[in-house]
């Protein structure tokens, strides 16, 4: 390298890249304009596939080859989530303002996590607002994360350690005085048991406490079991109650889990990933009244608040043990009052990472878009169009509604006189399959006490009341074209 | 809301919410074209930051309207890592591609997790990718996280879940036969004890050996530690080496700690989160051979890859014992032959996160672009600009260099005769404001051996030897108009 060359990975051509930039803004457009028309899913080819496979290039081409490869072949085989019929597990669509903070985010690239400058601003102003959201003091503390995993263990990292005089931070849980246990339902989403898993709890020490017929946590099997462990010399110390569970959007009975875990001296978590945001709508509001008194909440925004990937947020009702499970302050990260290092409290003294990105962009110009109470009717819409959903099925016999209708989740599986229940799987896993073959739409599936079952989850923006009707159609005459032997 | 009314969150006119996003293009490209002649950082108004105080917004605005608040109050304020003379922490700059393939990626949205569709195939090839970067078998495991703190801590829930015959993961750490030990130096980055103590291991359990005067760990220390950790009746269980100290840049000596654990069956990690990718410059890459054999390593690509937040890999060497720490698969995510649910081994098996976004592809995309090459070039750019910087110091009597250069970091401070350590301290730390403040260059300080220092952290892909000239003029003009009392 010659001393006066300075090399750059900036563009060699500013015109051209910036034209690229065009290009990509139209493309996406042109994309969502017309998603509606488009085919939700496609196989993609072997020698697409065979692509994927080439090793690291060591040389470069030009931003135009590159472009060109992502349009021919990773552009045309999406996963879907943009699409009004994409009701699989449970994943939001995304907004076009919401990319474009993206976009913009990505381009100013502050790291946001320590020091004077506007993102940190927006970042705390943005957990503000989602406090109120949940109508959680001001005065609690929180943190935004990549999602419902990240959110729940954050909090239940807090928990454990702001558990009595067990000090689980510094000693470790070697040290602790007995086994600490945690509760949770059967229906109850499986980073619960990741969370307990990795901050070393254990699998065993996870109660999973049956639900009822609606899918919600039983009461009394959950105090039945503290007392029974207590006098086993363990240590109960968080019940984790769930608003909206994955498989078909249950609330476990939040105001009865609070008052248990104020009997006991439990710490009451709510794993909203899902479904914390329903407070918005009216219909799901009152059961949902008790998340806030519990001592921390978890929630998605790119689920219900309808953002790209990716963001989740934790709140914890006593900021104090919040700092006290996460805050160090090395040497080379100390604040000042003046210039770039002042400012705010650091971000990473609430949470496990110290890298972050300006995730909170896109939710500040998202929700100065369209206000909370677009929100609220978005949120209302899916909810109703669930039921409605659930009202198409009920009114055709060929058709079961497997589970009550809760949330925006609804169960239901394709009937036919004289199969057995191996014969009815493998009819709806069949119809399944075709939906997404045929890029129609993509519901995904789920057991419930041993059945298999459709399962339409939908977080979606762009769907309509009329894709209910398509779906159901689409089920039927897929589902009379198949012939189980 | 009327039946037939079906609300959306997609634009209500959409050439104009397409036109805004071609104003942001052009406004990102101008923002980084003249970047060089901009101020790197100002101080935030007391009225723009009057304008983060305010409550969630219940009404919509326009999206016009929503842009401008953005321009006036967030872009002007930004924290200045895109610029050429950011040196502060060790925080990346990204690149024109990498923001536009991010703005690609939250475009099509992808939850990056399951399924067949593009972005999975994607993210394999670019983790590949990152094993041919450490040179790491190919069937070796890996995971893209969203940085440094998140790969430690991915890596050391393994290594704690996969220790002999303690079942961790099932039983927790209650139940582990003695207190596990972990061991690293003083100078390791505090998110080693961070990740100790979220994983259940305590701060008490993390052994911070001192270091040489080149601040590499003293590995006589190191192994009179594990031999009386183990006559006490403890568990050592890893050893963790730097490569590339956040204080000073300074590498462990890696190869003398791979043998060691190998000797006493330890797990070796390695935190190479700002320095793994030194590995590309032929300096330094002897130092690093080590890193190859280790049991895992995890390092950062929006350091030195310098592509925009989030993102960070995990290697591990046995992807069998990676995929038993994490793996767990309900109901509701059953693979499938054939349809979305089937293709690649779901990424959740490998990590804490069950929603991931498509951060893959601005690696995909920037490695294609410039290839391994140009990147290797870089980084030793890096490099040679902190060496040159170090020579400007070491020629100049008014400067005194802090530590050996290792890497691309330069700690420096400037002298006069007759002044104490504290007016040391408070001569270079009003130098350090005021390069903010002038909006001159930003680097940032530390402690060493109790001394404050300026400190040079250059992970910056605009950065040219005239800054290094230009910040060493601006240090001594600053330098010499302040007097010290």
């Amino acid at each position: 390298m010659p001393e006066n060359k300075n090399l750059t990975l900036d563009p060699e051509n500013w015109d051209e890249m910036r034209q690229l930039g065009h290009q990509m803004i139209d493309d996406l457009f042109d994309y969502w304009q017309s998603i509606r028309d488009q085919k939700i899913w496609k196989p993609i080819p072997e020698e697409v596939k065979d692509q994927f496979e080439k090793p690291i290039p060591e040389k470069g081409q030009s931003p135009e080859e590159v472009y060109k490869e992502f349009k021919e072949f990773i552009f045309p085989y999406n996963k879907g989530n943009v699409h009004p019929r994409f009701f699989a597990w449970i994943q939001g669509t995304g907004t076009p303002m919401g990319v474009l903070a993206d976009l913009l985010a990505s381009g100013m690239n502050p790291n946001t996590t320590i020091g004077e400058h506007s993102a940190m601003y927006v970042d705390r102003q943005v957990v503000n607002w989602c406090k109120e959201l949940m109508n959680y003091p001001q005065e609690a503390s929180g943190i935004l994360v990549s999602g419902g995993s990240m959110a729940n263990i954050t909090a239940l990292t807090v928990a454990r350690n702001s558990f009595g005089s067990e000090k689980i931070r510094q000693k470790g849980l070697k040290a602790a005085s007995a086994q600490l246990i945690i509760y949770c339902s059967v229906e109850t989403h499986s980073c619960i048991q990741k969370a307990a898993e990795i901050i070393g709890l254990g699998t065993d020490s996870v109660r999973k406490i049956s639900v009822n017929e609606r899918y919600e946590m039983n009461v009394a099997e959950l105090e039945h079991q503290i007392i029974s462990d207590k006098k086993a010399g363990l240590l109960p110390f968080a019940i984790v109650g769930t608003s909206g569970t994955v498989n078909t959007g249950a609330i476990d009975p939040l105001d009865e889990l609070l008052k248990i875990s104020k009997t006991y001296g439990l710490w009451f978590h709510v794993d909203g990933a899902y479904g914390a945001l329903a407070k918005l709508d009216p219909v799901y509001a009152p059961r949902l009244k008790a998340i806030e008194e519990a001592d921390s909440v978890a929630f998605d925004l790119h689920k219900w608040l309808y953002v790209p990937y990716e963001v989740g947020c934790t709140l914890i009702r006593d900021a104090k043990k919040h700092r006290e499970a996460f805050a160090i302050t090395p040497n080379y990260l100390l604040q000042e009052s003046r210039g770039l290092s002042g400012g705010l409290d650091s971000i990473n003294n609430y949470g496990f990472e110290l890298s972050r990105g300006f995730k909170a962009l896109k939710i500040w110009m998202s929700l100065k878009e369209h206000g909370k109470e677009k929100y609220a009717a978005m949120i209302a819409q899916n909810n109703r169009q669930a039921e409605y959903l659930a009202d198409l099925v009920n009114q055709n016999p060929e058709l079961e509604l497997m589970a009550p209708v809760s949330m925006s989740i609804t169960c239901f599986r394709m009937i036919k006189p004289g199969l057995s229940e191996e014969q009815l799987k493998d009819l709806n896993r069949e119809i399944l399959l075709r939906l997404q073959e045929e890029g129609i739409a993509s519901p995904s599936s789920t057991i419930l006490n041993g059945k298999y079952t459709l399962r339409v989850a939908n977080v979606n923006q762009r769907t309509r009341m009329e894709d209910m009707d398509l779906l159901v159609r689409e089920v039927l005459r897929i589902g009379n074209q198949i012939v189980i032997a």
